[in-house]
């Protein structure tokens, strides 16, 4: 067997010593004789496993006391519509900041509840930059105001956690969480699909500052209902647990690989890398992102002659690089480069990048 | 490694044969070098393997062509809440029988959204039996009747498929879905966590006549819209890609073993003999559910000496039968036989049993 550099933007390549524990547990709990996906979720040893799970992601992330952690089903789209079911009135102004494909998406799935508030929007340039803080038309009494941390498609990323005049600050983490270290209590919602760096697809890692539970919302199921999820540690259904498992698995690994300080450093360096190729080709390789504003988790990019785009795909997979086509909705090529990616994989897409640029310049 | 015997409600026991093939194929799927938890959804690879495990449920359930498919995340509480969502207008008239905790927790979800009208209920007499059909109270202009196929905790289960008179039927099939041969084209809309009979946690199947996703039902985000999900092929937002992989292999494995035609046989088997030990035991152990109505997937039984509860179970888990601790709302021993437990487990089972008796009878 040859693992491949897998760039895929979600679902993303896990760290291989992970498999291989799964691999090796998955028929045989610890002895227990059957698969922790085949017991119940009310189980003792289930929920060892969720408990450490919460414990490693709030040490790894530094997620504060004040701040309730929970797992769900259903990824990021579930969480943008219940944002507004559980932390505004019906039809309550709630403001949002559209930076890329994203964006757009948590406004349409909360749109039906709420009235929602543009307070800034780059569509009209591209979807290239984050607009400056000073420009942003924020609502007096929003229910909160939400971002996109990190524009997975449109490769475009908050540098520093912006500053909202004391409204609760919502923000999509999802291809961003765990990437470098970060101020949580600076957020009133964090959340995040698993399925880019936190692991597994299939469940969706929520943190919610406690007093913001106490909001009553809008009406809704009990099953749309955070302070239900919260009472019952994220119980009150039959969670995911093999995903909410191996996400924990993830957890241990970054955590025993130095957490996020050290991914961080590596996600730096690889970013580095590749955005050096591409300055550095002359043209032949384009992103068309700002500077300040360019991702170091996604990195969406050109070349000079579009009909070329499909052989360096092609060509990149024969030569062991995964998943590099670019979103349908940007066309071109995109690079995840997830905690999971190692910097050798990096220096590998970097390396065909020169190749690829030296046959065909 | 030694497999017991797993009679867990769900999660439950999967077949050896497919842990087996999902333990080999779990870091390289057919030599990609990734595995199919780590890539895209919208791959060709994916969506193969998608499209399959739609194709083999529809010819092992024989869904109608005038049926649609989803495979979706969350489980089937969340679909309890889709229901009221999309089928029925803000505040219409909606029918329940309960016969069950399950049938309770689907009018949880509904109420917010609709008139809840209970039809029939057996709470009163313990939740012992299907309530006779002439006595229920349907509502003119119902936008559909509710019932819950077979009741997991009460190990209650319906005999047949009610006539309700022209409405529309919904059925939580959660825990007998694929049990036996079943007239889909009799309901409106069947649905089910997988992770009893099909599978996996994690996924949800739910089966929708199409002509009721031309109903508007009421304001709620497009992740909310079983219209969007139908269609995008379930593919509106990134699924849960391992768990629906892993329910495709199961709806292979069951095809290969004979249908649903050949489970209904062991399970008639398996639920014939449980009883029976049951029935047999002089009221050592009892079964308080009407014979017409008892389940043939979950068989809830009681000591007669309840103190001796905690001993049956630390004791059958010793000997290699694990999850027989009932549920905590009713108590006593619960047995699971679903499609995935052999013959020969069941006969484990009530080996114990008998011991158990003549050791504390």
């Amino acid at each position: 067997m040859t693992r491949v550099y897998n760039f895929s933007a979600g679902p993303a390549t896990l760290p291989e010593p992970v498999l291989l524990q799964a691999q090796a547990e998955l028929l045989d709990w610890k002895g227990l004789g059957a698969s922790i996906v085949e017991i119940s979720h009310r189980s003792a040893e289930f929920i060892e496993v969720a408990a450490a799970a919460e414990a490693d992601l709030r040490t790894l992330l530094g997620v504060p006391h004040d701040h309730a952690v929970l797992f769900l089903s259903g990824g990021a789209t579930t969480q943008q519509a219940l944002l507004a079911l559980n932390f505004a009135a019906p039809g309550q102004a709630v403001d949002y900041v559209v930076t890329g494909h994203w964006g757009k998406t948590a406004i349409r799935q909360a749109a039906p509840y709420v009235d929602v508030h543009v307070a800034a929007d780059t569509e009209s340039t591209g979807f290239r930059s984050i607009p400056p803080r000073a420009g942003w038309k924020l609502s007096p009494g929003a229910a909160y105001v939400h971002i996109t941390a990190n524009e997975t498609i449109h490769g475009v990323e908050y540098a520093e956690t912006p500053d909202v005049a004391g409204l609760p600050l919502f923000a999509d983490f999802s291809s961003s969480i765990a990437a470098r270290p970060l101020d949580i209590s600076k957020y009133g919602v964090i959340y995040a699909g698993a399925q880019k760096n936190l692991g597994p697809v299939g469940v969706a890692v929520v943190i919610i500052r406690r007093d913001l539970l106490e909001r009553s919302g809008q009406p809704r199921a009990d099953i749309f209902d955070y302070r239900s999820h919260a009472a019952r540690d994220s119980m009150l259904n039959t969670p995911p647990t093999w995903n909410w498992y191996l996400a924990g698995l993830v957890f241990k690994w970054m955590l025993a690989e130095g957490g996020v300080e050290e991914f961080g450093r590596r996600n730096a360096t690889k970013t580095r890398m590749v955005y050096a190729a591409i300055d550095g080709s002359d043209g032949f390789y384009r992103n068309h992102v700002e500077l300040a504003a360019r991702s170091r988790m996604n990195i969406p990019f050109f070349l000079k002659d579009e009909d070329m785009t499909a052989r360096f795909v092609a060509e990149s997979r024969a030569g062991g690089l995964l998943g590099l086509k670019g979103h349908k909705a940007v066309g071109g090529i995109r690079a995840s480069l997830y905690n999971a990616m190692p910097v050798h994989g990096a220096q590998a897409l970097v390396d065909f990048m020169a190749d690829f640029q030296q046959r065909n310049g």
